[in-house]
């Protein structure tokens, strides 16, 4: 169970003025990210503050830490944060507390200057190596909008409200935000067509999902007790898992997506911490009509990453609205308290079979979509299987996906009595598919 | 394209004499693995000849090699083999080269004594860094007596015959033969019953495949041409996919197969290259009827990988079995030149919309089944899903498999002109569930 403490406190301010007002990284966030300024310089661990960055490597080679937050941020100072995350809670704690101390208002001394960096001159890097990506398939409006593309009479599998459906993902492919992809080829089939073609994808889509990443991982053949899951869960992102729908129609039955999502997959530089987001928890209700989950599934606590309060945005921006100078047009927005499936439920399910999960894993929560439909968190369903394209607001028109469109999420947690706290964003331009 | 040399030649002799006969390892295989004789000793690079491991790390540190064949031994000589791999068919073959001279009965000179090591005194890890693991579904025969459990009178899906159909799979819980693992529990639904319940699986499979080791990565976005797929594949090993039947039929739809998969899945310790498999490759004449692959997938160099004649077989032994001094018993032999899909159409397949291979990713081949019943790689297809019982020679009887179950692969290759050359084998053995 992780408590709320002092660094939560919504009166905290810090010296480093930029962090006080709008700003997604206030100090009650801290967020961990790789970085570097220099392209000769190695990356190296940081946390936001502001519109700056707290170099780790440059702060753990001054005094002005000790003890268990020293150690923890010598492993956060490396270039991936693999060590930090398995090192465990009270690490990670320990690390935010000297932090939230350092950079308050209240401390009369400031860090040196050269522990901290401006994140408009930096750049980053995935924050740790990913050993497996695990894509879970969370909101049950996802699942039935999407289902009932295909099956309008049964859109919801049987399994759905038993099973925390998941599937293995593509590690090699993510990168953070920026990443820049081709628009995939691949074998589709038209459906009126009597062989399938080679081709550039032409229902390309994003999905609008929150990345959480695995801390201290699970030994093989030790399942993690749900009630233990919040030692293993390190934080959240934001993350797009790119989808050309196309070629999933026709390559995804009987082993799953394949092709149609390994393409490419970003995620947003920041890792907010599960600390950072213990006040904005929620409860899911889930109707009565729907079953209880199996016990190993059910939790004493209460649940007590529950469902998670993150406002969800999503952007477009096209070339001809770049070239016209036009900011990025809002196509939708979520929040992740819709998730059918809580994060401890994914962590538990994951290992009940004694799978092992390491340190810097990453699990997708799925597609976010809400109760309404202009809720949805991807193009497929904004324009119902691409029947009905959606219209901008400088007259285009689009399906899915063209060349050029730039796609940017964005999310955050506000709640009565703390402050506003931000991912910051994730965002992806698609290339045109190589000739 | 790998062409045939003087390491191939059968008349090539080791004065490690065990390699003369009737070894797994003679001169002409030289397979690699990471291997270490004592615990307290780093795990380094190895090649097998007879019944000895040439360590790699020793002969690195004598003056006996040079050039590009030093170099590929120093990177073999590594805990893992990543880097070895990352080389290219270049440094392969140079190191194999100058292998091949130094023990081979021709030289005037022994390696020095350190530099030999006791394969039956040897612990092994996985060869290399598995970045990501992917499945493939390869054989015909396995696809179809699959489907025809589940869809009698349509067993092939339509898109068999143009996609190599795969999926992502878990490179965690991977490891060597000799990995123990527990019966996973996880959730079913029996077919009659209306929720499903919580248990230890019931329907525990093996699945015969071979695994196939990426040797030089491919860069994000530039796919790999079917013609170039030599330079990019390492070599082959024993691959064995454990299964849980009744949790994938209740798990897989619509995203694939996750947790029936995900709890272990074991390699033989030796990964035979490319190169020593060059002698077996052998032709694949797909039925006239059958369509002709879109042009991604045609090679004009006749698909050098085609198929390869891998002779393969699956061994029994149960702990009554054990307990009396039986030897293990022969459930089934199947040869991997059945395969519909060939190494190379892998590869260019899984690349071709940009995605990444890195060195040290493995693929599986899929389960594979021969076209004869009796050649089956799986229980499920021996005992018809679990309805007709197979019975072993002691009479014991198994329609999947029980507690304390040894399975053990072999395979190996062999062709007029040329000596045989074997894989060893992957063994491992069921745990009852954990309470």
């Amino acid at each position: 169970m992780i408590t709320l403490n002092s660094t939560h406190d919504a009166n905290l301010t810090s010296w480093v003025t930029s962090a006080n007002g709008h700003s997604d990284f206030p100090i009650q966030n801290l967020p961990f990210a790789s970085f570097r300024i220099h392209s000769n310089e190695a990356f190296r661990g940081g946390v936001a503050i502001g519109d700056s960055i707290v170099d780790l490597a440059a702060l753990a080679s001054t005094s002005l830490l000790s003890g268990l937050a020293q150690q923890a941020a010598e492993a956060a100072a490396k270039p991936q944060l693999n060590e930090f995350m398995q090192m465990g809670q009270p690490a990670w704690s320990a690390l935010r507390a000297a932090l939230s101390q350092l950079l308050s208002s209240d401390n009369s001394e400031r860090l040196p200057a050269h522990c901290l960096q401006l994140q408009s001159q930096a750049h980053y890097q995935m924050p740790c190596h990913v050993g497996d990506y695990t894509d879970f398939y969370t909101s049950i409006h996802h699942a039935t909008a999407v289902g009932s593309l295909f099956r309008p009479d049964n859109p919801l599998l049987p399994n759905y409200k038993w099973v925390p459906i998941g599937y293995h993902g593509r590690a090699s492919s993510l990168d953070v935000s920026g990443q820049a992809f081709h628009r995939p080829s691949g074998q589709t089939k038209a459906p009126d067509a009597s062989t399938p073609s080679f081709g550039p994808c032409k229902r390309l889509d994003y999905e609008l999902e929150m990345g959480i990443f695995i801390g201290q991982g699970n030994e093989f053949g030790h399942p993690i007790d749900i009630d233990d899951s919040h030692q293993h869960v390190f934080g959240m992102c934001l993350f797009n898992d790119w989808s050309a729908r196309d070629i999933q129609a026709w390559e995804y039955q009987p082993l799953g997506p394949f092709l149609s999502k390994s393409f490419a997959s970003t995620i947003s530089p920041w890792i907010v911490t599960m600390e950072a987001l213990a006040p904005y928890r929620s409860q899911y209700l889930r109707p009565e009509s729907d079953p209880t989950p199996l016990p190993y599934l059910c939790s004493d606590n209460n649940d007590e990453f529950g469902s998670m309060d993150i406002e969800l945005e999503c952007f477009i921006q096209t070339e001809t609205m770049r070239a016209a100078g036009e900011a990025p047009q809002r196509l939708s927005r979520s929040n992740f308290r819709h998730s059918y499936w809580t994060i401890a439920q994914m962590v538990a399910h994951h290992s009940v079979n004694g799978c092992n999960l390491r340190a810097g894993d990453l699990l997708g929560s799925g597609t976010q979509s809400g109760p309404e439909a202009e809720e949805a968190g991807s193009l497929l369903e904004l324009s119902k299987g691409g029947k009905q394209a959606i219209t901008l607001a400088n007259g285009e028109q689009r399906s899915f996906l063209a060349d050029g469109d730039t796609i940017t999420f964005r999310g955050h947690c506000e709640r009565q009595g703390f402050v506003r706290i931000g991912f910051g964003q994730v965002e992806s331009t698609v290339l045109p598919a190589k000739s």
